[in-house]
């Protein structure tokens, strides 16, 4: 009899030879049918594989990453098998399971795969697939395997590099395959299957070697799923960020100015610009400071800082004079500057907390193969806030921070979020620096406050940076991606290295704590994510544009005129179109560039001094005719749906 | 005879022989008393020198610069003399006037001269200059003069380097002096002398001479004018916007960020936003757009205009990446961004003028003896923008930025200017780029705006960069010195150099013309000419702070946050004094910080609700007493005296 522990921590006892499937089985017969894989003590395991020792077993089904995993990796074989029927005489190479389904590295000598090839390549990967064949493991010698790889130099490579009684095959149908194992039970769980793209790849990802084609693919369980996925991407190729960046006019890159280095045009700034004065407005309140500071500092304060010894080599390099050898650096963080601004006279501790903020533009190398519109960028505006304050004001600002952080998610529409605090590895005390005390007052201070404001947390241990411990938010999107914002981090470091001091009230002189914190993280990748998120339909608040006016002729430019003046007052940004277009035209236009109101104006409007509302998105007829103060009710209604006010 | 042509074109006949003091006393007895010093065909002269040749006569006053140069010049002399005779066996070397005043460079030997020396020889100036001695020009021999100064090596090195004949000295009282000419008749009318300073000096400025002592007078033909210079030169210091800046704690310098880098503090980031969002609502008015651009650019864009082969080496250096040998530069000028924005799309003669404005950062290396304060920085915001136009545009363009120029002088309490357009000159038209019919069409477009916004100019030809005509404004402090702000400037060079197009109505690609201009040219400079002209007095609009409430002890408290709160809903902006202290030194403090009314709360305006207003800089008692929104009305109607509303 064997031991088996399971993931609740309960123990069941079996007899030797037990398979994962078995185990399942015992449990019940439902767990059993969706059991697509597992791991043993750590190790992919095949669900028949026979189990002789005691140990921990984990049951993976479609929901788990690792089951989603090895459904990929066995469809790979399938697709390898389905690949070499209907071209013979290619060589296989490598094909494993990636993020979103698998690829298989194939030399295909004289055939070309294209597109047209994909239809036939999935239809011979569901036949084989309802055959429900076995994936069935077996051990070989060296010998063997080089025997059955003879003609494939590829294979030949991998196999000589590999220890000889280590050595497995895969099996299942008339194909067999080089591979180590973890698939699911037979080919009859994959339901639906799609080729995605092909491309060119280089024989072990060196360009020395052969180019090979990779064959990617995707398959689900259900023919659902893959309907689902194929609706997602087409929906996230409409909302790439970079493709709506052209349409609406927003950014623009320029190979003189530099790649990685966004040229902010004038609807772009302007949304940019309303972002920050959301911000700043939230932040006034909050008791924070905007300060401005250059954008090159002296090597010396990065020396100061760390960031010189840490970065320097892989970043921009260093700016000379004509004269004077002095050195400067392209600043890659406002934290340094900021320090200086306390450095510039001496603090109470009356006097604190100090919270100063700047949307301070950085830049930082990338590599231009890194480079993506505006979420990998080389220069970047964070929206930064350095607090300075006492050990014990560390809990009040805390809260306050996620409090804004929370204000800023809020106003934006991302209301899928989770937290994650990151906090000392108390076995290896040596890698921090500051005070135990008060590391334990500062981590205490953000799990309070985590709980306090009701967020959705766990604590890694280990996880903070030697400097101190932190929050960070994940919020999911509305296409379900996961992105990192709202940085909210402790630094013990800085303080020491530029000697910040305040005089307390023992009349000694105290290192202050700093707080780092950017709810955006930074207004370029943000913005990115913004657009993707709402796919360009921003709260009202937001929009550059929240109505256009639209005149059904030329005659009533002067009437358009008058409705956007009144619009002004009321605080509503309007554009006018008077062009001498149809109205049909006029509308199409309006709608992609996403403008959430289309007042219509002609004669009927003139005369009773009212305007034709259309809402963005509403196909037909659903026009409302009101009045120009009824209409800046209705905006400001609209507004108050995501944007609340901020309190403190 | 002789012709002698007056500056009016007149021409008269003398006698040859004639002085300019005959010809002054030829037209009248009063101009004689006033004429100090005279130029013959562009020469220096003495008023006593005899013309014996035709030639343009111009006699010089104390109200003309050069008039004041001789002056100052004939002093140096006088206290040469008093020098000599005080500290005898000294060895005097150069002595010129100077912008305002005079110096002479002297070899002390032992004598060590301080501040407690300046009365002592301002009396024996005054005593020789009431003597009345006339200076007397004669020539003298190489010979004679080293041997009038054999015993002095730094005269002997200055005769040694004149050819013989061409040697003068100048004689007056029983001094004597190595010198060119351009005096006042005589001594007599120095009626107020001031020794202002000593510093060192090395012997012709190269500092392996020997260190002389700088002796810096001013002298006047009234007391009363010294009495007013001195008063100014108090008031300067008063006004001084680097002791303003540390005072009012706007910006502060960090030898760790480095020289000329300004870091903004709270107080400075707001002032500068402050004046950032009243351009920009007016620019907003006047059809500008907000762009924003990075902070570098590839070397290869500055090739491309132009900058690199102008200022490349005198700048800070290429930054280079650790990877990939690309090149960067500092942005120093914003142009070539927005060039290559408006590059980013086709344009049609429909969508012009585009007009881009960016408060954009640039960097320019200055050595770091040139830097001052804000006026003289290494990295600076302008309040650039440009304006990208058909040659038919230009003209209302033009008056278009004149009288955005013009609001922004008239809200920030600049009433004094002038207005000078640099033209072609027309012997040279080889000098400039662009054709002769956008010349003429751009240079009358700028002199029709200037006539029709009615400013006080002038033309200057030959004044126009090779690009483009200009229109400069030189406005007056209130100091009575001038400065230069607001340039206007058409560019029809860089529309080549990035090939700029659009599609005019003949359905042909077309080169805009491009104006450059900057109302205040740059943050940094303006703040600190505005500090220096206002002295921190702002107008009301623009001060950080609006008001403060001091409460009469800290049971106000309460009362202080509410009337805070309800200045608030007012777009009232006030700080609040709760401190336990007297209120004699709470008013103190807030006249240093020069905070326009101080609003004093206790029991009575408690009770009241009510307030007890106190403007800034009225000694006294002149308080009164009234409610938060008749505070309010006093207030609006304060700023409407400065900022009007701008209209387009």
């Amino acid at each position: 009899m064997i031991k088996i522990t399971l993931p609740d921590g309960s123990v069941r006892e079996y007899a030797s030879g037990v398979t994962p499937m078995d185990v399942a089985k015992s449990i019940s017969e439902g767990l059993a049918r969706n059991v697509i894989s597992a791991s043993f003590n750590g190790t992919t395991v095949e669900t028949v594989t026979e189990l002789t020792t005691d140990g921990t077993l984990t049951l993976y089904t479609w929901n788990d990453q690792d089951g989603k995993k090895a459904f990929w990796h066995s469809t790979s074989h399938v697709m390898a098998q389905a690949l070499e029927e209907l071209y013979p005489g290619i060589k296989l190479t490598i094909g494993p399971a990636i993020e979103k389904g698998f690829y298989y590295d194939v030399d295909f000598g004289d055939h070309k795969i294209t597109d047209a090839d994909f239809k036939k390549i999935e239809d011979r990967v569901l036949e084989i697939a309802r055959e429900k064949h076995d994936f069935k493991m077996r051990s070989v010698t060296k010998a063997e395997a080089l025997a059955l790889y003879k003609d494939n130099e590829f294979k030949t490579e991998l196999i000589e590099n590999l220890e000889d009684g280590t050595i497995t095959f895969c099996d299942h149908s008339t194909f067999t395959d080089l591979c180590r194992g973890g698939h699911i039970p037979n080919t009859g769980i994959i339901k639906a299957v799609k080729i995605l793209s092909v491309a060119g790849a280089y024989w072990r990802g060196n360009e020395k070697n052969k180019q090979l084609t990779r064959v990617y693919g995707i398959s689900f369980p259900k023919q659902k799923d893959l309907t689902d996925y194929l609706e997602l991407l087409e929906e996230a190729k409409r909302r790439d960020h970079r493709k709506l960046g052209k349409e609406l006019e927003l950014f623009h890159f320029s190979q003189r100015v530099g790649q990685g280095l966004p040229l902010w045009l004038p609807k772009g700034a302007a949304l940019r610009d309303r972002l920050e004065q959301f911000l700043k407005k939230a932040q006034k309140k909050a008791g924070y400071e905007q300060v401005v500071t250059p954008h090159i500092g002296q090597k010396e304060l990065y020396v100061t800082s760390g960031h010189y010894a840490k970065y320097g080599a892989d970043s921009f390099q260093p700016i000379h004079t004509p004269a004077e050898g002095e050195e400067f650096l392209l600043k890659p963080m406002n934290c340094p500057h900021h320090c200086e601004i306390f450095n510039a006279r001496p603090w109470s501790y009356k006097d604190l907390p100090k919270r100063y903020a700047e949307f301070g533009t950085v830049y930082r190398y990338e590599q231009s193969g890194e480079l993506h519109g505006l979420t990998r960028v080389r220069g970047f505006t964070q929206d930064d806030a350095h607090i300075f304050c006492t050990p014990d004001q560390l809990d009040a600002e805390f809260k306050n921070v996620i409090d804004l952080v929370l204000y800023v998610f809020g106003s934006l529409g991302f209301e899928n979020f989770t937290a994650q605090v990151s906090v000392r590895d108390l076995d290896n005390p040596e890698k921090y620096i500051g005070s135990v005390e008060n590391w334990e007052k500062a981590e205490q201070a953000i799990i309070n406050a985590a709980k306090d404001k009701g967020l959705n947390y766990v604590i890694e241990s280990g996880e903070a940076a030697f400097y101190g411990p932190k929050l960070d938010f994940m919020v999911k999107d509305a296409l379900g991606r996961s992105w990192q914002l709202g940085t909210i981090q402790v630094d013990y470091n800085l303080p020491e290295r530029f000697d910040l001091t305040y005089k307390g009230a023992d009349n000694e002189l105290h290192r202050p704590v700093m707080i780092h914190r950017a709810p955006f993280g930074s207004m370029e990748r943000f913005i990115a994510i913004l657009l993707e998120h709402t796919g360009g339909n921003f709260p009202l608040w937001l929009m550059p544009e929240q109505a256009i006016i639209l005149s059904l002729s030329e005659k009533y430019e002067n009437y358009a005129k008058k409705v956007s003046d009144l619009l002004e007052n009321h605080e509503i940004r309007a554009l006018i179109d008077n062009r001498n277009e149809t109205i049909g035209k006029k509308i199409r236009e309006a709608e992609t560039k996403k403008i959430p109101f289309m007042l219509i104006v002609g004669e009927e409007e003139e005369k009773n001094g009212t305007i034709s509302v259309r809402k963005h998105g509403q196909e037909g007829k659903g026009n409302i005719t009101i009045t120009i103060d009824e209409f800046a009710a209705l905006v400001n209604e609209e507004i108050g749906k995501s944007l609340k006010s901020f309190e403190v």
